[in-house]
């Protein structure tokens, strides 16, 4: 699908709350500008769940005519509701995208045998590749290393994983029992190091949002087995990282896409904007690194 | 709301899948012939997130037809989208039901400052009283007990919690800070003794779709001070409980309820049918029980 | 052993970090004015990993000296090692002690088999009833409920199990496993109200140090059935249970009986005294509480 | 201190559980001619906490007499009694060892600051190099990466952290506040490639008990920056390192290393035997991986 980096990029709001679709417009240019492997489209970072059907159409369309083919378009189209997933593939496909980001189903979970039955059901009624996306923390529940294999033999286009499980022994069995054909992206900004010096393609990114060029360069290093400059890079962002998630993300990293001029500051329930002293300490960090 | 035993009740469907209203009516009466105390619908048990709108709209209708009265209705009315709590309020009032039952944001989450602005939101939008249910194991996030006051002080309607945490100091501290016009009931069946005593109101039930008499038993015998037989009936019914949650909820109860012949056993996507393991383990346990 | 409060008393030191003897007399005959129902030496509160052999001995004979017979003396005997074990028994079996408390194997840990043939080779070589002591917060490990019950079905000394894993769904099984002659305690002052609830004997307790006729109250309310009095005292003293887990146990503990008089603030290494912030809250509450 | 491979090598006993000194030897011998980067010695692998002071002056002697300065000797001193640390240090003096593998207090624990200051007061009373050794599943308790720092600015002769949180968030963050000067070792077999990858000089190794010579290819290929050499070795090598940890280690690289004929399969309580099944698999996949 892509390696390197793919930002999942925010949604950007008016004041009065409405999606802003001119921002957005600046935004995805500003991504394509500065480099950008692939553009996640309303994942958890575009507050997919607080965006209403018609506003998501317009969305994804608005997206995949900017970048106009210069990069892969991912939509993330995962509900917990197995019929609203089917309906925002097929509006995936017709606006044009590349990929679907569909995240296990979240809050009524199922079991590992259940999920293969998911990812079956909705792989058959779809003809763009998937990444499924596995983030415990979220959802309630996890894709276990056989189960993620399994989905990928019992589904052609099924292609990747998203990993966000933080568990690292999990993700290392995951490289030692899998064919190559099935991909696997970091799904968190600070792990995306080890991840890929497993083998991993690239990195789902949030920090990319603001530190875009920073970002592909490090990935790129770990592609080119350059670890040196790898991790000089993966050191410097670390406390960004780490601040970009000291409330529920998307919430400072709105924040830090604002303090460049590229959005609001607005989040959508049941999201509230960060404290202020989360917004300081960004604010420094940001400034720290020349990102400001 | 209630004191006692509230049932979540399954949704039944046909063999393709479909809501089996008749099933439904058959159920309710089963329930308050049972003597249950109160009736929650289309909670997680209940399937909500598979169930499509304008099937929402006829199974509230028929439970509170069927109902007419005898006992309060309160229906699960929770998502990750504000928008669509509202909408499912709305159909809530229209029917007559008589409270309302709202998780917390899951997946997409918030903090504990967001979740008060979201019950503000959401409870000054409607007349009928709210519990909330935390339940971190589905939703990824957690309502503090300090949250969980200041909710019910500035929202007059959120009268009671559905504590699904597991985590009893948390539970034990809720208990030492709250005012007594806040409720607690317990969200699950194995916790009900300690939560109840602790002063705790009542509970919602998984179990009681097909124990209901023990289950009635059992609260009200701790709600009359009468311990020693709350612990007898906790004791028997523990195994049961346990089995009931082998798999994900509410693939095991679904089972259990067709094995009464009260619902087939169909669940939908993303939840499949239990294994036959779970599915044997959980007869036997019914029929030691005479429950079968 | 003993039904009610026991407390796990701490162990003075003077300023130069020796055993503060005197100030031990002083402190048991105080715990025995207020009425404690049973006293547990050399536990975790008695930071028993950081006192020599030879102190060991002399702490154990001056408490069963002062107390007399008037009460159960329990000495915590477990280690690592369970040749370190058999020698702590036999020490407490000379001093005159009435019980053991012994922790499952830390740190090397073991199996759910091993537990049961340490606890074996360990019970056979001792006359003393034992209390099995349950904390993976501390020990990496935890016994499951069909364990407690194997051990104690093996080793007829074997009697009782302090619980303090903190997962409630946990001891609500073991309770309805158990034969009524295996006693359970609860490990944690505030989980003592929803364990005894479901059967528990009493409470091994750090609050008791300092807040013991409350906490005699308490239990006892419980152990009459009166729910109602142990609620109040229970939501009375959960600030205080709270700020005495602040930091490591017993570090807050030993400045709460300071403040009594009845110590020095000093504790051995690998622990040191609590923060100032920590100190100036616990001195609030007590004052707050008139223990002070 | 080490790059590449330090065995945590198993300590031999006898049918009769005697420290089994012939083995030993040949033990050492084994690993030295299969090009070990460094030996550690009665570590939790070595089952320090159940040999007696006596054994452990011997088994200390015994090592470093044959390792005769070819590699380093590494003695595993940490107990959570800070004077017998101190004694289990002067005896690896005596013996010529060259560095100390100190875990942090267990069970009894201690706070961030209590860390500093039990490693401030360790160190300065011994000449010989520590490694922390960070083990919250065993420990109760955690090094952050800001007291690991403050610990090796404070102690100048701590020169390293054994990593075995499985935390690679939090393993991360410590790369990237660390000096070089602190030496980073994975102590976890299944996350040497990801540790290493940020900038870790080695592994402190239980499959090596085993497997050395890959594990010496393994960790030598990252430091030569192949990752792919590096990645084929790790996937190969998982499925092993997982068996070996199906129980509580070290019962089943006891069983293993018995299999290769330089022990018993004998293990000291609170340990005992590997079960059947876990024997059949490990015995499977040694062979499958041609060690047998």
């Amino acid at each position: 699908m892509f390696t390197g980096v793919g930002t999942a990029i925010i949604t950007p709001f008016d004041k009065e709350t409405n999606v802003d679709y001119n921002s957005l417009k600046t935004f995805v240019k500003y991504q394509l500008d500065n480099g950008v492997d692939s553009l996640i489209v309303l994942g958890t970072t575009g507050e997919a769940p607080a965006i209403e059907e018609e506003e998501r159409e317009k969305i994804v369309n608005t997206v995949v005519e900017i970048v106009n083919k210069k990069v892969p378009v991912i939509v993330g189209t995962g509900t917990n509701n197995v019929n609203h997933v089917l309906k925002n593939n097929k509006l995936a496909e017709s606006a044009g995208a590349d990929g679907l980001l569909i995240v296990t189903p979240y809050y009524n979970k199922s079991t590992q045998k259940g999920l293969v039955e998911y990812f079956k059901y909705i792989s058959e009624r779809t003809t763009l590749p998937i990444i499924m996306y596995n983030v415990p923390s979220r959802t309630g529940m996890n894709i276990n290393p056989e189960t993620a294999v399994s989905i990928h033999e019992n589904c052609k286009n099924v292609i990747g994983v998203k990993e966000a499980s933080s568990n690292i022994s999990q993700i290392v069995e995951l490289f030692s029992i899998k064919p190559d054909s099935l991909k696997v992206f970091s799904g968190n900004d600070d792990q995306v190091l080890p991840i890929m010096s497993l083998g991993g393609d690239g990195l789902i990114s949030v920090t990319s949002n603001v530190a875009l060029k920073s970002f592909v360069e490090l990935t790129h290093s770990i592609l080119n087995n350059d670890l040196e400059k790898a991790r000089k890079l993966n050191n410097q962002f670390m406390k960004l990282n780490k601040l970009l998630f000291k409330e529920v993300n998307p919430i400072p990293v709105k924040y830090a896409v604002s303090l460049l001029g590229l959005c609001e500051n607005v989040v959508r329930l049941p999201l509230v904007k960060a404290s202020q002293e989360t917004e300081k300490l960004l604010k420094e960090e940001m400034e720290r690194l020349n990102l400001l």
